[in-house]
């Protein structure tokens, strides 16, 4: 996911009121400009010190920022949950055993019906300001429907996630589930996949338990992908533990954390991904981001875009979320939604504006990023087209 | 404020996937369709059998809902306050002190200046969904400015506010500044108003007690305006009995209610306006929609959109927080965001599809009015243009 593949022709974005660059050595800059050329940034500085571009694009003084980096997103499906959400806020608790519905429909679309889904949906993230996105599988749940999920997840993303051990599909025995998962299933979606996942959560019926998400993640890393895990969500348990221990980049939700939890963070190599629209959506408490940042450890925001748990793709939103409920300033929430999601996918040529990294840019209808948080709901960001 | 004025054609919009009408008769349709000519509904029914007309649009397949009416909002000023917004974040509290740095900024800008400012935030409402706006002076606070910004507000909306009494400014007595509100003020702002408002938070060094809430809105209401009140929102105070007993149209906030404000409400005429995008942004508790709905009272959501307390100008927002925050059901707060802000300016023409309205719609990318809820933060919502 790119704005910035086709054009061989140079860039400069000049007249940014305020450049969030995400490079310590250069913080925040007034009265910006950035140059691109062929999809990547070939100079950062002064807007008036400028060097000349084929074409310019006048931010007017408005605030850019690195593109968003939703590091953890369920977009290959198909059907919408519009009812069970109703149900929920009227009451009914959530506890994941509504992913069949959303399998079932997912099955039945032909590749091109998915493939006519996905694109709108990658077009509603640019036009909020993600310029890259993470894409599980995970509604397909059988050999072919999870390899299927993951060849149209790869024509649209770099970072492409195999959760076939997203929940065990209804009537399938559980040892026999993961048998498939971590077998046939693992040998089809391996080379379409850059990440393995799965949904650790030993309260739930329909997720996997500490020792089968062991298995799940060690068969794939042996596969040669790399770990990711949805840890800690719906209770304490071993999700955040075993991330650490088997070295994944990130393990998302960590809403409920126990003090070893928070240790094991600070002293692994995991970046803690937080997604409170999901505690939005599932009237759930936060995750308690100023324990973390306190303790050292690194975070990353994310939407965890699905149609279950939270049908928002907005990182806007989430950044809101992150301030009003989770304690962090205007600023850590925009790092986290932005070098942090590069960070939760081990990227060092996004979620950054510096000479060499992609021009991946979003561009702010506002003076400056706190205004992510100050303008709550409002569509305010929108990725920058460099190509 | 609307997008149905300049035509003289008819305009049939079709294949709208479901049609919520807010016309108790009617309810929500399926596989609908709408006429519109020079501005107004002609025709509501199925898709199938709909007229022809002059141009036809496609829905597609979505839900369309009457537009929003954002029957609260303060748009006229200059200027933001992101910085008092972190501080806020980190820890400082909310007592409407602040408004005196959007006044100084207000009265330095240029009448043009004011005007391109308002015409962005109309634009913007438009793009999420908003087709009626009321708007409030209240950054002026001399006659001149008062004045200024009511004829400004005129320009872009029928519904216009004079909010002399929004606060004492600094420096300025308050028995002087309340003879000058009822007096001179008043003389020069009511022919540019609709509507009188008062700013009524006994609690607060900044806003008006309920005497002199009451010589403001009597004043008002004696030079032919009628009258809509802020009220209860940092305490619990007279403010909701008050607006009652004056037959005012609205009392908004409404956080703090004492078990007499609510019998007050349900016996009487005066609408609720809850403003949750308020709360959100002051980090402060939600008013409790159940308890007022349980009641009998009538509630309307706005956005009060201004650069201190909320500067959200999205119902969709709005929408959401009502549901997850305020124990709302998706259609009972798009509702209160449509029909309920209708009757909170006392209008029979907005807010209802049927035949004789406005043609004021909007059209939602997504299946069902539910998705404003189920899909928070992403900016699906957008007025219909039909002229
Ligand atoms: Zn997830
Ligand atoms: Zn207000």
């Amino acid at each position: 996911m790119s704005g910035a593949m086709s054009g061989a022709v140079s860039v400069v974005v000049h007249d940014i009121g305020e450049l969030l660059t995400n490079d310590p050595d250069v913080g925040i800059l007034r009265d910006a400009a950035v140059v691109a050329d062929a999809g990547r940034i070939v100079w950062v500085g002064p807007s008036a010190s400028a060097p000349a571009a084929d074409r310019r694009i006048d931010a007017a003084g408005r605030a850019v920022i690195p593109g968003f980096v939703d590091s953890h997103a369920h977009l290959v499906f198909a059907g919408d949950r519009a009812a069970e959400f109703s149900a929920r806020m009227a009451g009914q608790p959530y506890d994941g055993g509504g992913i069949a519905s959303t399998v079932t429909a997912t099955r039945a679309a032909s590749d091109d019906e998915l493939r006519g889904l996905l694109a709108g949906r990658i077009a509603e993230l640019r036009s909020q300001g993600t310029t890259t996105v993470e894409i599980k599988s995970g509604y397909g749940l059988t050999v072919a429907d999870e390899a299927r999920a993951l060849r149209l997840a790869g024509e649209v993303t770099e970072e492409t996630t195999f959760l076939g051990a997203h929940v065990v599909p209804p009537g399938v025995d559980r040892r026999a589930y993961v048998d498939l998962v971590t077998g046939p299933m693992l040998d089809a979606c391996a080379p379409l996949a850059r990440w393995v996942d799965v949904f650790c959560e030993p309260g739930s019926a329909h997720a996997f338990d500490g020792e089968e998400s062991r298995e799940v993640l060690t068969a794939g890393i042996g596969k040669g992908l790399m770990a990711r895990v949805h840890g800690n969500q719906l209770g304490q348990g071993p999700g955040v533990r075993l991330a650490v221990e088997l070295g994944a980049a990130s393990v998302d939700h960590c809403t409920h954390l126990a003090d070893a939890d928070v240790t094991a963070l600070a002293d692994g190599e995991t970046i803690a991904t937080l997604l409170p629209a999901v505690e939005f959506s599932t009237r759930s408490p936060y995750p308690d981001a100023r324990r973390l940042l306190d303790a050292g450890v690194d975070i990353a925001l994310a939407t965890d875009c699905n149609p279950g748990s939270s049908y928002s793709s907005s990182m806007p939103f989430v950044i809101a979320l992150a301030v009003r409920e989770m304690g962090l300033t205007p600023t850590e929430a925009v790092r986290a939604a932005t070098a942090g999601g590069a960070r939760a996918l081990r990227r060092d040529d996004v979620g950054v504006v510096r000479v060499g990294a992609r021009a991946d840019l979003a561009v702010l209808d506002a003076p400056s990023h706190v205004h992510l948080a100050y303008r709550p709901g409002v569509p305010i960001a929108r990725a920058l087209d460099v190509s």
